[in-house]
């Protein structure tokens, strides 16, 4: 589990000094599809490792570097089952790593997600994935919004 | 450069959980070839990461488990590259990520060992391996057999 970990971080650590900070260098703003949460959600709530070694590399990692904003798209389990067999069916595609664990897996790292954004409020906002797509994207741009406005 | 110590941690993790602690567990003598004191000489004397950022990672994976005795073969940087040299024609092999340094880096690994030996002689044997193999053998056997009287 720890190598597991190590490897998240590793390339966490190589897209921090390829992509990121010469992004934010430059003054660029940077949207990633997951970041140190994930790992906190997967490996931390998932595979049960224990959030203040998960913190050690956090550390070691970001030196201090954290996103301004983090958009959770939360769903119960039921329903993200469903939406990742059809995704499988309609791309013909294989489970990856997680998806082939069973649902409490799942169960744990939404809990640990939803634990994880109740502890920063101010960073965290919880988007309601049930709906449409265009349900999603008007709840993520009105949340952008908000705290882009709450910025100036 | 912290990607590939995150990796080499990474591997080594993974030789721990898998091969290290199940063979100590069952009372059995454990060699390996390199350890984290290569870590140290490598992405930290080599690479030039702060030591301090190493111990960092070395506490979170072995997690105060350490070498009982360090065989440190060690050659001036002329003799080695001789020796990888005619290794390389030897097997028609090619350089691997690390031999293809030049020789200032090769120069700041032996320096970095050999001042990880002497901050802790009690746990280093430093063997002098420019000589035969049979010579080399004949140091490696003495030392061994010197710290196992040591430790009885």
């Amino acid at each position: 589990m720890d190598a597991e970990l190590l490897l998240m971080f590793a390339a966490r650590a190589q897209h921090l000094a390829e992509k990121i900070l010469p992004a934010l260098a430059r003054g660029a703003w940077v949207v990633c599809d997951r970041f140190t949460d994930a790992t906190f959600a997967y490996q931390g709530g998932g595979r049960g490792i224990a959030k203040e070694r998960i913190t050690v590399l956090e550390n070691f990692v970001q030196q201090g570097l954290s996103p301004d904003l983090t958009l959770l798209l939360d769903m119960p389990k039921e329903a993200a089952t469903q939406r990742l067999e059809s995704r499988l069916t309609d791309r013909q595609e294989q489970r990856d790593r997680f998806e082939q664990e069973p649902g409490d897996f799942f169960q744990a790292v939404r809990d640990a997600y939803l634990a994880r954004a109740a502890e920063a409020p101010e960073r965290f906002a919880v988007i309601d994935a049930q709906h449409s797509l265009e349900e999603v994207q008007t709840q993520i741009r009105q949340s952008l919004l908000n705290r882009v406005a709450a910025w100036r």
